[in-house]
């Protein structure tokens, strides 16, 4: 099994935190998304634990993020005393001091730091380049540039420095590279500018298994080399260790759950290749169009049958491209079987659209074999409500 | 300019339908989508025109489509008496015969075919080949078999075939193959079958004007260049003409519409690219991060200015891959400027999810200068309306 929380019982059936799939796509209908609350809790307290071991500290509070904040956003966090607003780019600067000062108030800000790391994965998802719409180049002086520019405005508290190299990143060295680049630009800020900034925010990206092939490291392990090269470079340069954040959202709740559906039709084209065709598609989950994310999936009803066929799972909306993946094994479907496409707890209902007027999918979230409604299913009225 | 209902006035703003759309962009916010009236209604009243002129005739029902319909939407379809459903697939067949059964009523369907027609278009939007997840194929006897099939249910009323090549097709040409191609399985249905079908739906795929590049045929032109292939096919066959409908979505509304956004920042990496990042981004128009989908933008308050410079449009999301384009030829850029993208009426709004927790923009319609909203801008409490 893909993640240790999924089990087949005595009928075969797939079970997702001790609930049986197939009973949960008879009684809250497909699609759906399952979530599994003892893991999403689990991940949590295992970061939570491996940083207080090594390291010590807490985020207490929000984090604002965006390379395009409008007004009304960060007026929104300026009014709700948001802890951290994280400031992409110069104008976003200007603008923030303005709103804060106009609401009189002294703002805690970090700064996007671009620190040109390779995180090799996927183009879509490399985020720490030079070539990159989010941040602050650091080879280019543009972030020294913008730590002076922030620690001169007057309603402004700069406090540290954030960077993301990247999503669904399988390795440990590319975070540690990351800590030590920017704990380097952060002492350099301490000499040129004789700033001693407090906070690191060291963003996301560890990745999880989508697929058999993926090899994640555990986020302890990510963690501890992330602290180790952290406490080492603070050593070598005699920095004062910072108080450091992740932000480790697909590997919390990514494995944590799945997503149901019915069958409908099989459509076998001989010599070429046979579909799967299920009741969602791109609009419920559009990371294969997106960017030919793979999974894994199986027949819920048939868990303890072989995946024994190489099908393409056709989702139902009008697109060729509308698939949830090429060439996946799987148990023979039949119409009205239920499929489970694993590990999709993170970025399908939160990319999820109404395109072809399809209505959003239930989730449910299951904890120790029980299951309760967490976002209600859609409805047509719910889709035209705002239609004059 | 792209289409000509956009024209740029005295004050250098750029106008649609006749609407200043920097004073829209003021008054209903940004993102936000406009649509013109005038040109949605001109280019129903061509299509409808050429159609007159060339062959007669009026579709005047509802039709249903999709691989994957689900038994609610079929029994929704059959209670609302909707007009024709096009039949994917045998299980799709099989299990409308029941649900009409069961409502005591006969249902007129019609089925898709895969008439093996390149449309020589983008791979994700190109339906007609054999190797898709819609429809019969033909050349493996499936479609025929299919005919076969549909005849026998006694609570449907085959009365027709259905064929779509695919999407944004900038010749003649395939269009007028397929007629050809479908009428010749037509005959070969009445010879073998003894059924002459008197409904042939050939679906969409018009292509509109994206960039300056495309040169897409007139609808007249290709509405012509079917109806003359179809009554020369019909002719030679000696096939009594078929009742033809026409399915032209992208080409009625895509010209008609397009969006603002307000420039929130510009980013200069030397030697490399700029980026002009805005307030909305693939969560309003998701095409370029699909399929890289090219478009035409322009500052709207700079509609009268040259557009001297090279930009990469960066959105708000959380993804490098989150573009509206790159290298677009644009105005040069500041901070509020009204950025127009062109040509957005189709799949934009559609398409649009609430990623990153970001509501949906609204719609103004404009008509004759005057604007009025016919979809509302979606607050926070839309979008968790459903939570629980």
């Amino acid at each position: 099994m893909l993640t240790p929380n999924l089990t087949v019982n005595m009928e075969g059936h797939l079970c997702i935190g001790g609930a049986d799939t197939v009973t949960l796509a008879k009684t809250h209908g497909t699609p759906l998304y399952v979530m599994d609350e003892n893991m999403i809790r689990e991940n949590c307290r295992g970061y939570e634990r491996v940083i207080s071991e090594e390291y010590g500290g807490r985020a207490e509070k929000i984090v604002l993020h965006g390379n395009s904040k409008t007004n009304s956003e960060l007026q929104m966090a300026v009014s709700h005393d948001v802890g951290r607003i994280v400031c992409d780019n110069l104008p976003e600067l200007k603008r923030l001091d303005q709103i804060a000062g106009a609401a009189g108030k002294t703002v805690s800000v970090m700064l996007r730091i671009k620190p040109g790391i390779d995180a090799h994965t996927h183009d879509f998802v490399k985020t720490g380049q030079i070539d990159s719409k989010f941040g602050f180049a650091l080879e280019t002086g543009e972030a020294m540039q913008a730590v002076k520019a922030a620690s001169l405005y007057p309603n402004l508290r700069l406090v540290g420095l954030h960077c993301h190299i990247g999503s669904q990143i399988l390795d440990t060295e590319p975070f540690a590279e990351a800590a030590r680049v920017m704990v380097r630009l952060m002492d350099q800020v301490r000499s040129e500018l004789n700033i001693t900034l407090p906070e690191l925010n060291l963003g996301g990206g560890p990745g999880i298994r989508y697929t058999e092939e993926d090899d994640p490291k555990q986020f302890g392990e990510i963690v501890r080399a992330i602290l180790s090269a952290l406490k080492g470079i603070c050593t070598e340069l005699d920095f004062p260790a910072p108080f450091v954040l992740f932000e480790p959202g697909r590997s919390i709740v990514g494995g944590a759950g799945l997503t149901l559906y019915t069958v409908m039709a099989k459509k076998v084209i001989p010599n070429i290749r046979s579909y799967v065709l299920v009741d969602g598609g791109m609009c419920d989950n559009p990371r294969y169009a997106l960017y030919h994310s793979e999974y894994e999936a199986m027949i819920a009803n048939k868990a303890d049958q072989p995946r024994s066929e190489r099908v393409t799972i056709g989702g139902k909306c009008c697109e060729s491209g509308d698939l949830i993946g090429e060439d996946m094994p799987l148990q023979s479907a039949e119409e009205d079987d239920i499929l489970a496409v694993l590990a999709t707890g993170a970025y399908n209902y939160s990319m999820a659209s109404n395109y072809n007027r399809n209505p959003r999918a239930e989730i449910v979230m299951v904890r120790d074999g029980e299951a309760r409604t967490v976002v209600k299913r859609e409805t047509y009225a719910d889709i035209v409500k705002n239609d004059l």
